[in-house]
């Protein structure tokens, strides 16, 4: 077998084989086949595209790399949920908590923030002392004792995609549904879980931009998860505003545990409660999303969602006492307010702006070695469909330094669209895409 | 700038400028863009192509990543003929001295054998003593002297082009006609021509086995070098079959004599005729292609061009009396007969299977690092139209080795097709290819 015939099959539109793919990525991630090729071969795949075969031998290929969880006697069902990123976003906060509630364990592996969007691990290194660099032993000790645990990827799981998605993120090979594909179920296949709930996002803060990209993805991962046995259901869902009032790592916890105690913002309780019926169906705790929302709402309502965050902070090496003090005061001491421009009503608040101001606040990075901060972000006190008058408070932001802040100011108040008259409210969830 | 923008602009099909052109490759050959950028915009390039204009520019880009032949005061007209490369074409040993007697110059710089196209730097370097590494100011001494001169490209010149060309072998991006037009055109610039000849081969000897890419191929040649400023007429002539009847080093340098003594086979003086006659016009001695090639042929019958040949050797070290009397008898060892195996016609013999049977014998080489022999080969006693009895001598073939002849001899008589009917003649030149 030779890397350039792969190639160049590639480049004819044909489908590759297991063989062909696997000699290709396992000689990539033994060195001995050089980035060069591999960027020439994901260029064709850009062009050419993969079959749900293709995409599945892939992904399995990918997935057996390196190291995978060993998840064998934990108490199922193993049901986890993941997105596809955006700005705002702080469902798993919620969501892990309350499927945990139903009996269902989330063996939840993020990631961190990058360019506009944000990451789970930044938000919950906010808490005071928690931890999530896990080692095996205690994801799995946590998973069985508070029914999710929230740690970060080891370095040996899956060792194929992060030299794959280096390589893309250069090469100009990143928009590739396949490769999109490969790349989150090979991680999500390698943390354990069963099944997998997938908030696949649209919309200027979303990655992709268009509803028809977003649900071709959808339509992606949800076959290539059939083909290799494993359950999927996918929501679109959008992403034009932030996702609720609060971006940045210590607000987000705070705003997910607000929704844990009922009174989270309408517009993320919404998305929450809708991914975790999923889950709760997927874990066959419900014959029907609109049974597994009911059963989610009954199980908010116990208060059980929040006492397991509240465990899990504390297994996780968290103080919760000062976690709860910090509520409400844990900012940035550099601190603006944005007022309205102008009167009439909220038309949009740009979630992409948003996402890159919030790199300038510290909230999140641009590149993978730098810092963020956990008091830095943005509040908002009106969004879309707000009537507002000239002066009225819009936003509170908190940034890491004067620097950040002058920087980020132009381009949030930049983010705020008007409109004389309210416009019809987005539709939040889209549609489910599911296995046929 | 940014590489990765110039990859997506070209990924999306937009043209580059040529600014981004000159950063791109600029920046490879300054070792300051890795080759895995360069292999994804490959790969771009493949699929998208280029505009004239950006190939153009790209061309200029490639011929300025080094040194040029400095060719200022040499008394032209200076026209050079490249092409793209078959088996058994020997027709610049024989156009050089042909067009240097109608008071022509002919930089010539060329390459050696690879894969199963052969290379003039190995038939000249059959030659007892020839020389084929002058330095700038020999080369310009012998074009003024004899009106021609053959050497190998200087490493200074056109880097981009070694570094790319090498990288698109291992990525499959050979097959682009944008960076093949480039790769020709920056190394035809490189020597000083001021006007070209090309001679685009078609057939499964070629590189490009339908007409339909090779004429593509051509008509890209011939506008990128008129939006450059470099006159240039293509040819489109067949190689199916091997140019003449002998394939090997020494033994074409013998075949090209013959032809320069008006005794050679008629495909190979009609391909060198016809290429010579655009020469002829290029360079201003003739109005038409038939005028040139009316010039051409009292040329021959000058015997002018054979003296300039024997002088061009004795000008680049070679031994004339040596050469002449190793005419006829300077062949390998071991050797071989390969008969008819039936009768009737031959209808073909195929040129590809000759060129890779020509690698085991010793002709020609598949890494660039393998050695040639001079005194391998094969010579055809039949060719394609040609009445054959079973039994009749078809080919005599000259090994390096009993090794090398044992696995060349199957390939050869595979590659002689035979018929019960004699074909129609293949038609030779197929068209002329210019500027519009």
């Amino acid at each position: 077998m030779r890397t350039v015939d792969i190639i160049m099959a590639k480049r004819a539109g044909k489908e590759l084989s297991r063989e062909e793919l696997a000699f290709l990525i396992g000689g990539y991630v033994a060195g001995e086949i050089p980035d060069y090729q591999v960027a020439a071969w994901a260029m064709a795949v850009f062009f050419r595209g993969m079959t749900a075969a293709e995409t599945a031998a892939l992904t399995e290929v990918m997935l057996r790399s390196g190291g995978v969880m060993d998840l064998s006697g934990v108490p199922g069902p193993l049901v986890d949920k993941h997105s596809t990123g955006g700005v705002g976003d702080k469902t798993s906060l919620i969501i892990a908590p309350l499927a945990a509630a139903l009996g269902i364990r989330d063996p939840m592996m993020s990631g961190r923030a990058l360019g506009h969007t944000g990451g789970t691990l930044d938000k919950l290194e906010a808490i005071p002392g928690y931890r999530t660099n896990l080692t095996g032993e205690e994801f799995r000790e946590i998973l069985i004792r508070d029914g999710f645990a929230m740690t970060g990827q080891s370095r040996d799981m899956v060792p194929a995609d992060r030299l794959l998605y280096a390589l893309r993120d250069v090469t100009g090979t990143v928009e590739s549904i396949p490769l999109i594909t490969a790349s989150i179920l090979s991680k999500k296949a390698a943390e354990g879980a069963e099944a997998l709930v997938l908030d696949v996002k649209y919309g200027c803060g979303a990655f992709m931009k268009e509803i028809e990209a977003a649900e071709r993805l959808a339509r992606s991962l949800v076959d290539t998860g059939a083909a290799m046995g494993m359950r999927i259901i996918a929501l679109l869902t959008g992403m034009e505003e932030p996702l609720g009032a609060m971006v940045g790592n210590f607000l987000e916890v705070e705003e997910a545990l607000d929704c844990l105690e009922g009174k989270g913002p309408p517009d993320l309780m919404e998305v929450s409660l809708e991914l975790a019926a999923r889950m709760a169906v997927l874990g066959g705790k419900a014959a029907s999303a609109e049974a597994g929302r009911r059963l989610c709402e009954e199980a908010l309502g116990s208060g059980r969602p929040r006492a397991l965050f509240l465990a899990n902070i504390a297994s996780q090496g968290g103080d919760v006492d000062r976690f709860l003090s910090l509520r409400g005061r844990y900012r940035s001491a550099v601190k603006a307010e944005i007022p309205a421009e102008r009167g009439g009503f909220i038309a949009r608040i740009d979630a992409w702006k948003v996402g890159h101001a919030g790199v300038q606040l510290g909230v999140g990075r641009n590149r993978t070695d730098e810092t963020v901060s956990p008091t830095a972000g943005v509040q908002f006190h009106k969004k879309s469909g707000d009537p507002v008058s000239p002066g009225d408070l819009v936003m509170t932001v908190w940034a890491r330094d004067e620097r950040g802040l002058a920087a980020a100011l132009p381009q949030l108040a930049a983010a705020v669209e008007y409109a004389d008259r309210p416009a019809a409210a987005r539709k939040l969830i889209l549609k489910e895409v599911a296995s046929t």
